[in-house]
């Protein structure tokens, strides 16, 4: 298959991280006789400084062009005070609006040997292995109205039912393909959105006899998330709930480095990126952890180009680097060979 | 001194909790000199089932009537399936909103020779000794529109700038009186409400120059509450972000059948309960663990009759009990002796 990928390096790590991921995606085109054809864009603080503006034209213009789209990270203390029309993460949020990413799915799973690193006890962390399923592109992020004054503000937190629909539907086939669970998470006993999404949820189920669903109070999640963090498997949810879920759940197993994310559309378009920020304090040094990264192409062979064998060559080549005795200056073990960023993309290549 | 404090028992093992409280309450009166008059009156599911309203005309006269509300917990599968105008937590909502009590303070500590029952790694829970100070009666929960129809829902978070004055403010006294650190957690990469906020928080900094302040966007709250919970000392935040970070933080240490809340507004008055629900599974048993509506009468008398001494007796009162080789069902340690509801209260008496 031949394939055209947008590549947004970004800002900080986001440049040796996605060189790296787009390394291993070349070796899987020689590898599988695929041509991943790259085309290079501006997206963040980077795009600000080059064009003045977080999501320039000419990038929507290489992304359309696209079959997918690899970002690396955004942001930095450089553009932390600017307006927030010139803010890196505009270019984030205009991207995912504009191509109307509606799901984001961040899968959450316990990486064997890493449990030193989880700030949950072994017992809890060992076993988990769940996906939060996010909407992505509606609610509190976009509603209208949304201003503020000298004396008060207000932000709007709107669905429609399609747009309940198409996110729930998410949920329950990512759940079939895994262990058969979804967790819807809402906030019915307060909001008329939530109520609106539970009925939707009650509804779908009806079409998934096979799927077991639970419904979780938003709060009652953040607390289970931390209690009983291996029973959980699909996790679907409205847009900010799943942002701080989401973000809850990626430190609970001490892996955040690792973790990749997709914000996908019906289509197959998509855009793949690690979860990590652009942490600046290390870039430019060679030594970030580039899994993450690697990871968002599995996921993006696998969700947006249907190619399964594919994708699961490149995450067992990734944990096996660990397991053959290697880390990265993040996750450090005793006895294991520290890797800088490049060395680990061979390192995986090889495997 | 003479107070009157009203006193709502709720649901399931609201009964017995706050049962245990107020013989706590009275000792403290005998014991110090002062007289607590008690009225009862009915909330919650309780409250539906005899009046046919979760909070009724005769509850809110009684706490008119009263210098402070001691509450116990509402809600239970009964009830779950009632339309919302006839939800118990529609008795809480009511309650907090009638009364102004904009300032939910939930204090979360961790509980010497208690981090077994924490979730997380010991290092981490140990040291934990936040208060929680969530907005109450604004943003998400009471803004309109809100409303539903079969295509659509639409939720407001609005905010007038003193509504967050007079939050902020609350959380820089708290401060001032603890660790002398105010984390305020909003949104203000999204959220015009935060951006007010935030506004608002660097506005009242300028008069509390003991204070250090740390701005922290929601998800990263939820990270860092699990990551590093020994660096919070006053969290200040709106609405639902408190809820759910609140119950987020309430499982940190493995005491959460041991936390208390009050919710007030600037005058004293305030109404306190536990942060544990109605236990329906083992309500009536006499073995719910009455710390914390124990600890709710400790907050009380300091936050509404201005009896600090009172206040710290009670506290130091209920850790001994545990010191000294006690615990309850939900908190067993090999060795210690269990005793039941009533026979801790009459134990924190004789402390
Ligand atoms: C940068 C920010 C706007 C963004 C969000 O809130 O969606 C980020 O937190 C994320 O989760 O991708
Ligand atoms: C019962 C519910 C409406 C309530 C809330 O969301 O405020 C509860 O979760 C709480 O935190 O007291």
């Amino acid at each position: 298959m031949k394939k055209t990928v947008a590549v947004l390096h970004g800002d900080g790590v986001g440049q040796e991280v996605t060189e790296a991921a787009v390394k291993v995606l070349q070796s899987v085109g020689r590898r599988f006789d695929h041509t991943f054809e790259v085309k290079k864009g501006l997206i963040g603080g980077i795009a600000i400084d080059e064009t003045g503006d977080p999501l320039p034209k000419e990038t929507i213009d290489v992304c359309e062009k696209s079959d997918a789209v690899l970002l690396g990270a955004v942001g930095g203390p450089k553009w932390d005070q600017n307006p927030s029309e010139l803010r890196p993460e505009k270019g984030l949020l205009g991207i995912r609006k504009h191509f109307g990413l509606f799901a984001n799915l961040r899968p959450v799973k316990a990486v064997k040997g890493m449990s030193e690193a989880s700030p949950l006890k072994d017992h809890l962390s060992k076993d988990v292995d769940m996906m939060i399923v996010r909407e992505l592109t509606g609610g509190l992020y976009f509603g209208e109205p949304k201003r503020k004054t000298h004396n008060g503000a207000v932000d709007s937190l709107t669905y429609s039912r399609e747009e309940i629909e198409r996110i729930v539907e998410q949920g329950f086939e990512l759940a079939r393909l895994r262990k058969g669970k979804v967790t819807s998470v809402d906030k019915a006993n307060v909001l008329e959105t939530s109520k609106l999404w539970r009925e939707v949820v009650e509804e779908k189920k009806a079409h998934y006899p096979d799927v077991e669903v639970e419904h979780l109070l938003v709060d009652a999640a953040a607390m289970k998330l931390i209690t009983q963090p291996a029973s959980f498997d699909v996790v679907v949810t409205e847009n900010l709930f799943g942002d701080i879920l989401s973000d809850e759940a990626s430190v609970l197993t001490g892996s955040l480095g690792m973790l990749p994310s997709a914000s996908i559309r019906s289509d197959g378009f998509g855009l793949y990126e690690p979860v990590h920020g652009s942490a600046p304090d290390i870039a430019g040094m060679n030594i970030a952890n580039p899994s993450a990264a690697i990871l968002s192409v599995a996921m993006m062979l696998k969700y947006s180009f249907g190619m399964e064998t594919e994708a699961s060559a490149v995450e067992t080549a990734v944990y096996s680097v660990f397991d053959d005795g290697y880390c990265t200056t993040d996750v450090q073990k005793s006895g294991h060979r520290v890797l800088t960023t490049s060395a680990f993309a061979d390192k995986v290549i090889e495997e």
